[in-house]
């Protein structure tokens, strides 16, 4: 096997190559495209182009490496090659492995962004040897990747870990039912993700509730974000206490239902509103300490994702 | 490979031995001891017993065979062949593997007995053939087991699939927190195996609740289950509606997490409570539809355990 491979990240905005070293895990080479059109066509010439352009700074030959593996932000489905769904770049059902395969004349093997990116964390970084692991990434979105046995759990039709759209009830029975992204009500990610909190705090101060989040944005509702609501938290802002608890209590309680059915040796936390939030943190771990089953907790341990926004190159250039 | 194996279900009252046909799935030749003892060492010699009498009954050697697989009720760590756990036999952290091995002269495999009865159904029954599936069982208590690529998946401590034992909230506020036999509160069992359905009404009963069961069990409240719940829904009994609509809340909303989390093609229902309740599998199954993710339902389907009682012999004699 080439001691190099090649790796792309395909997200919304840009298409991000790189050559990475399968012994270490390191990034030799990389170059990063933006979008200038989101047809399948246009982003299957920039993502050549990406990987030209890492390969030529890596002076390595394409063709050399054998394989290229893709992390794509959206549903896909690996055996086939396709992209099922990726709401960023507006697709449904894009066979972008063949269309690649075809253009570099290379095997392409495409998986889901967070899939790939637990992937490079179990490869090199925070899940490193580790051979059932999940990754749970609370951010823009919400989602989440299965390892067992040391393979991606990818299910039978390859959307597994669809994490942010599990089903779950607050603690205060009057917290109104919220509507998802997906159009279903009730998903964990409609109470949880980023935009999903921005939101709710907007609408909030908005209706005439007082915050130290009005005065920590100045008055700018555009500011607001979970960083900011978790710097009232510290304060002891009454508000976001409420806020915090009712959210750690759904995060912490459904990370502890994932571990208590998978038994992991570990759960690697990325995404902002963890990793830029420590005391909403703090309060997720509690709830999960309280709710895991105690037999899934022995030998199990949390970690912060370590590879940050290398994970997704890396884990899409060793795909198996 | 031999054509025979060897496969023995270990339950709290008795050890069967089964001689299965590798490529049938038959079972050629079976034989039940009851535990007389439930020391370790009784039961070792009570399996020793059941195997060489099944071996004898089909006319084969025990050697002939290769290796023994035993299915156990209660958590086992499978690479140590260590039951951690078995609350029926009184037993923890004992090392049933080793000391069957060492009586028998052959390797032994251990396992969980719902993770051998979903491997009994993916190799003869109703999950054949199936890469990712999820056995869910509700009777006297709650289980599931989870197979991923084609094999079984154990979690790294070997007590993954602890389905009874995920956190719920039931959708009345007035619902009391009920405690599970685990020492914790608000797990799925707690509210939906049979043993703790019967122990809800036979309290709302005491407590003077007026409904269609008192009359079904002729007031004797040892004879109140969820087959006879079950048939109080079908007259349109109101306290019985109450009832199931809550509990398939809670059951068809965990169902459709796991799914959502996993992806299965398949999850294969078994127990009594499911099984013997047609009422309650239907509105189960009514909420399963309307809370799985969307993309989780493609390629989907529930079906109904095939093997029987043969389904825990017949998996563990076929472990790998």
């Amino acid at each position: 096997m080439p001691s190099l491979a090649l790796g792309v990240d395909l997200g919304g905005t840009n298409a991000r190559a790189a050559v990475v070293d399968r012994d270490s895990g390191e990034v030799v080479a990389a170059h990063k495209e933006p979008h200038q059109d989101r047809s399948a066509e246009a982003v299957v010439a920039e993502v050549v182009g990406a990987l030209r352009s890492a390969a030529a700074a890596a002076r390595i030959d394409l063709q050399a490496c054998g394989q290229v593996g893709v992390g794509v932000a959206g549903q896909c489905h690996s055996k086939a090659g396709t992209v099922l769904n990726a709401p960023n770049l507006g697709w449904r059902n894009v066979p972008l492995g063949p269309m690649l395969s075809k253009e570099l004349g290379l095997p392409v093997r495409i998986a889901n962004d967070l899939a790939v990116a637990a992937w490079g964390e179990k490869r090199f970084g925070a899940a490193k040897g580790l051979s059932d692991v999940i990754l749970v990434f609370i951010g823009t979105g919400v989602g989440s990747a299965i390892i067992s046995r040391g393979q991606l759990h990818e299910g039978a039709g390859g959307v597994a870990g669809e994490f942010g759209h599990i089903k779950v009830r607050p603690i205060r029975p009057t917290t109104a039912v919220r509507t998802c992204g997906c159009g279903m009500t009730s998903c964990l990610e409609a109470y949880t993700s980023g935009v999903n909190l921005a939101a709710r705090v907007r609408e909030d101060l908005q209706a005439g509730v007082r915050t130290l989040v009005r005065d920590l944005v100045q008055g700018d509702l555009s500011r607001v974000s979970a960083a900011v609501v978790d710097e009232a938290y510290s304060r002891k802002d009454p508000y976001v206490i409420g806020l915090w608890e009712e959210v750690a209590d759904l995060m912490g309680t459904a990370i502890a239902n994932y571990v208590t059915v998978l038994n992991p040796s570990r759960v690697v936390l990325g995404g902002g509103v963890i990793l830029w939030c420590p005391e909403l943190e703090r309060l997720v771990r509690q709830v999960f300490e309280q709710q895991a089953s105690r037999t899934a907790l022995i030998g199990f341990d949390f970690a912060r994702a370590h590879l940050g926004d290398d994970a997704g190159v890396i884990g899409a250039a060793l795909l198996e």
